[in-house]
């Protein structure tokens, strides 16, 4: 969890370092590592093994954790069922899902949704054909803002702090081939601004192309929206205006809830 | 969290009760208080205000939690982060997610994936049309296992112990009109083994029909698969072979990555 503070090895007062360290055991866990033993715990989170292993079963005690037969660690389900309360992830997939649906159903491509943590993207839902092309995105894991076109669009409308912040430790190899240098990245980042979209295009890991818009709620940018395809036959499919109709859909709605719930 | 082991008031050794009391706060959130002032959270909670205040705050600095502008807390982004690693949740999700895309497209009808945990199913997924009829199931929500086709695919198939305690305790009013007494409801459930899928109907909240069927991974049913509609026309529509082809192909799928892990 980048730019989490940590205060690993403070005088455990009043008990936060515990919390500190619990989610620091939590922390160990990525999409590489979903099972992990102890000893791999301990190394990968910092904490002494038998301190880890009290964390660990108080862990599993409350369901954070669950652990296999063969005595691994695994993220536990009850841990999902908090984190879907997430207004900025679940509550804003809710509303969002069936006109993701809808994108979807037209054009069998990925649909992806994502929001803005710090300086990167995390992605809050993604839609899929059996039969689409690969992508390394997962649902809860993390994208550049630099590299694609979700992330353009979430650093496009980010707060000039975190802009400056991102555009000043741009290296060229993160981004498309067309964007070498921090000013190249700010006259994307204007162009995205003007035109309430961004259209990009890799030939990594396959030739692929992407449109993304951005979803307001409350008057501000909270997510964005884009469809992930096939460079070839990108243009004539018209997957932009689909993307930027369903993005102000997604918004209306949000704004809508937003009416009812300050009411 | 029914069913998790509280220590209240126990002893402040070793931390653990810090952990425990950290999951209570977090446990305090539901789709009903997404957003609580602190007040709400230490009466909700069981914990003294002052020291919910200093959980509380420990857990925003984790990303936990999020506060606010107008110093309420919610459920925080990064606590999704982590769930979404949950084998049995957004790990199954992944694999059966495009096969639910299919069969939603198929069908334009609610799609719902659950697993068990403990006495209660939890929705792992849900696709819904916009214009489908309202359903009260949310993702990372709990649904009952004896009213709910997913809930009586995943009873029939839960370890004896399970069934037990389940039927022992059943009410009527909890399950559909025909089965009355818990001697009915082992008769469905032996019906639903022996069918390899469960047909149900209900009045409330409106005329809705479901066929639910199990998924299985690693020879064990892992999670249930249905299709929830409106009962006009529902037994013309096919949705339960639909249904039962989709399972079997999630379930395919399950045990192929299965084999690929272990080996």
């Amino acid at each position: 969890m980048p730019g989490t503070p940590r205060r690993r090895g403070g005088k455990p007062s009043e008990g936060q370092p515990v919390i500190d360290r619990a989610f620091a055991l939590l922390g160990a866990f990525d999409s590489d590592h979903r099972a992990q033993s102890l000893g791999e715990l301990a190394r990968r989170s910092g904490i002494p093994r038998s301190s880890a292993l009290r964390l660990a079963r108080s862990l599993v005690q409350v369901g954070a954790l669950e652990r296999l037969d063969d005595g691994r660690f695994v993220v536990g389900l009850r841990l999902l069922e908090t984190a879907s309360l997430a207004p900025r992830g679940h509550g804003l997939r809710a509303v969002a899902m069936p006109y993701m649906e809808d994108l979807f159903h037209v054009t069998r491509q990925h649909v992806l949704l994502a929001v803005r943590d710090g300086g990167e993207a995390l992605l809050v839902e993604r839609l899929s054909a059996l039969d689409a092309g690969p992508v390394r995105y997962r649902v809860g894991g993390r994208l550049p803002l630099t590299s694609t076109g979700v992330g353009l669009v979430l650093l496009a409308f980010a707060p000039t702090a975190v802009q400056d912040e991102v555009v000043a430790a741009y290296e060229p190899a993160q981004g498309p081939d067309e964007v070498r240098t921090p000013d190249d990245l700010r006259r994307v980042l204007a162009e995205v601004r003007r035109g309430d979209h961004v259209f990009g295009r890799q030939g990594r890991p396959w030739p692929v192309s992407t449109v993304a818009a951005p979803v307001r709620g409350g008057g501000e940018v909270v997510a964005a929206l884009s469809v992930v395809a096939p460079t070839t036959g990108f243009a004539d499919a018209g997957y932009g205006p689909a993307v930027r109709a369903t993005a102000r859909a997604i918004s209306r709605r949000l704004e809508e809830e937003g009416r009812r719930a300050g009411a």
